[in-house]
């Protein structure tokens, strides 16, 4: 039996292509819709995924007019998902800039127990201006800042779930104690940006913390996914640097005193399926086609910090542009963005095109076969430990990879057949960190 | 047809007597488990309550040897019931001293999205140094300055819902629009607390905004109240107190420019039901006598700022406890315990027995006929609209209520057959409040 590839459905209201929400299928108050989205968590539990995973930024990013960008917070609909699903991990991002780590730390581990042990939290930083101005803010801290401050609030989230010992409550009817107080400790931290007396005020959960995820892919990103990260979820545009992210990462998580097999690498992968490559290039293309350029020029010049009217249409992007290390939001986007107009000399419409289908992540057009040939050649040249699964349109591009590309993974002993464990953490073949209080631990070396 | 009464079940772990949960019946695991509270509301539901309903607080406070503190954060809990209830309102607690408007207002704009328009918030400003030190504070802030954020985080909240119109989504496949962005705003607040830039990433939700609950009656909560509240959880002991305070409220709301009936004011109820009357008080005094009068003793020495060895078993109250207005944290609260224990000439022991049945809420321990007289005295009397019934005991004493004390509420005339409505708006007679542009608002003034 060889090494399995892990497999997340990243779901989006109507789907990935941001023209999606105009096909006849779509529903265009998903992003809203208990039904809608307790459909998508069933279909990928039946492909037995290890997770399905939300986005999130607290604004609203981008024009109303152009796609359904409104949608509900992802912590309460995981909760929502954990009551109609059974054994499929449930991944939310919350950001780290914009959240207080008692209430965050303790909805997590809400959400843990609630789904009896299938959280995961992917941290975020949130960049720009505009979710700044939601909380207080003139600007986004700068981008050092935010991650030096995700870092304390990744300490402190983890002392948080560590305050309750596995075995702190006891239950006691007969003698009226309910729990062990010697076994829930305040975390009293105090550092440059938070300090919190704790306890957490909800007991150890399943997982004892929930699996830390991480997608920023910036220098700055990467230290703090070989500190924290037990899943990256990244894009990548070719195998050659899938390949580069992939060992750089693993190196710098061994480097960082961790076990590389301990932070799980997934590109995201935009499946466009036909019955043939002709069909599945025809329906890439009859996507593209809806997407209204005017709209997606000026998102593209806000990303590039230029006005809409230094992007022609049918030129290359202008020169000159700003480096990554000049830029303090979103750099690893950026720079993939400009990476790819420039390597592929790629027109603004052309641009466009690719990034509306997937926003920088690999488009794969073909047959299941073909999806299949793909994945298993990152997944065994190195570059992937599996895939954040991003369907063009939802719910058809889950239906149809769940219906026809796993059933080839799984015949080709690439990907399991049911569910082995429970939670999160052993789908995805992680430890469950345990906690003890220190008197335990000593009198265990002392045994 | 006669007016009816309004039911919410005030749902806590194993019950809201400290005790129950040494009960043959109770899992002492329950405050976690989404099967349990799925029950329970379930339960709730098959008796047509109006709602249910959740305490909460940031902090771990008070003995974790006393009885079971840990519990799910509401919010998420009230998603995931979202899934497992259908007609059912649901409302949380959530503190406007340690949340964001932007984050709360998303939140429970989610969880009416979610539920179809089912959704409460209990909006309370949390009293206590130990909570303000999980969120960087050495204290609480003073309890006039909690009130001044409080209703600064209502009305951004309440901006932030209405930053979205009602019919703002075109849903225009053919044009590719998706919402008409005339008709999504930004709010602009810029307060003493809080500078909030919306608009709200998600769009109306069913309710327009969620039913707003308070549950405070300092002069501040009144106040509070009469301005922004729809329903109102009280504790009362007596019908002339009871009568007193909604007559009082009702006036308030008035005197704010509010239709009183547009304030539904609900006491606290702990029913303990029994064939006879003797079965109802030998089962109270049973779960009186599991109580550990040591744990409960350092509870109200804290709460009355003394220290455990001032406060003798058998004897009353000291002399010189301060007053109200010198209690900067839950002064409702302490008036209510020192008022009941100086009114009745209790000793200590005497009266953490009273507090320990439902912390200062009036215990009812009779046959089902009792409860539902009691009930409609009050009712008629003109002391409440309705009640929050807190069991004892869970899931039983719910399932009694439902099973034995509703039918005969319903042969009354007093309390729904069925329900009528969809959402928690309609189950207590309040308006959806509607939102249209300032231009459509003038059109339709013209035509």
């Amino acid at each position: 039996m060889g090494k399995k590839l892990h497999l997340n459905a990243f779901l989006m209201s109507t789907g990935h292509h941001e023209a999606s929400w105009r096909l006849p299928e779509s529903d265009p108050h998903a992003g809203t819709s208990l039904a809608h989205f307790t459909r998508l968590a069933q279909t990928a539990e039946r492909g037995k995924f290890d997770s399905v995973f939300f986005a999130d930024s607290p604004v609203l990013w981008g024009s109303v007019g152009r796609r359904p960008i409104g949608a509900v917070e992802p912590t309460v609909l995981l909760a929502a998902l954990a009551a109609g699903t059974e054994r499929i991990g449930l991944i939310a991002t919350a950001s780290t800039s914009y959240n207080s780590p008692y209430n965050l730390a303790r909805r997590f581990a809400s959400i843990d127990h609630l789904s009896g042990g299938r959280a995961g939290w992917n941290v975020v930083t949130t960049a720009g201006a505009d979710a700044a101005r939601n909380f207080g803010l003139d600007d986004q801290p700068l981008h050092r800042d935010r991650y030096e401050r995700a870092a304390e609030f990744l300490d402190v989230a983890s002392e948080l779930w560590d305050s309750w010992d596995d075995e702190a409550i006891l239950a006691d009817k007969e003698a009226g104690i309910w729990a062990d107080a010697a076994r829930v400790r305040p975390v009293d931290h105090s550092g440059p940006h938070f300090s919190v007396k704790g306890p957490l005020d909800i007991p150890r959960s399943p997982q004892g913390r929930p699996v830390i995820v991480q997608a920023g892919s910036s220098e700055d990103g990467k230290s703090l996914a070989a500190r924290y990260a037990e899943a990256v979820f990244t894009a990548q545009q070719t195998l050659g640097e899938a390949q580069a992210f992939y060992s750089d990462l693993k190196a710098r998580t061994a480097a960082a005193g961790r076990d590389p097999e301990g932070i799980k690498i997934l590109p995201g992968i935009v499946p466009v399926l036909g019955g043939t490559e002709a069909e599945a290039q025809r329906r890439e293309r009859e996507l593209d086609e809806l997407i209204r350029p005017e709209y997606a020029r000026d998102e593209l010049a806000k990303t590039l910090r230029l006005a809409p009217e230094d992007l022609p249409l049918d030129r290359e992007l202008p020169a000159g542009l700003p480096e990554e290390d000049e830029i303090e939001g979103a750099k690893s986007r950026y720079t993939l963005i400009v990476g790819l107009a420039r390597r592929e000399r790629l027109t603004v419409r052309q641009l466009i095109g690719r990034l509306g289908g997937g926003r920088g992540h690999r488009t794969i057009a073909g047959t299941p076969e073909q999806v299949a040939d793909a994945l298993q050649a990152w997944f065994s040249g190195g570059a992937a430990d599996g895939f954040n699964i991003m369907p063009a349109a939802l719910p058809s591009g889950l239906d149809e990879f769940v219906d026809h590309v796993v059933p080839l993974l799984q015949a080709r002993g690439l990907f399991r057949e049911d569910y082995i464990g429970r939670t999160l953490r052993e789908h995805y073949g992680l430890p469950t960190p345990s906690r003890q209080s220190s008197a335990e631990q000593g009198l265990a070396h002392a045994s």
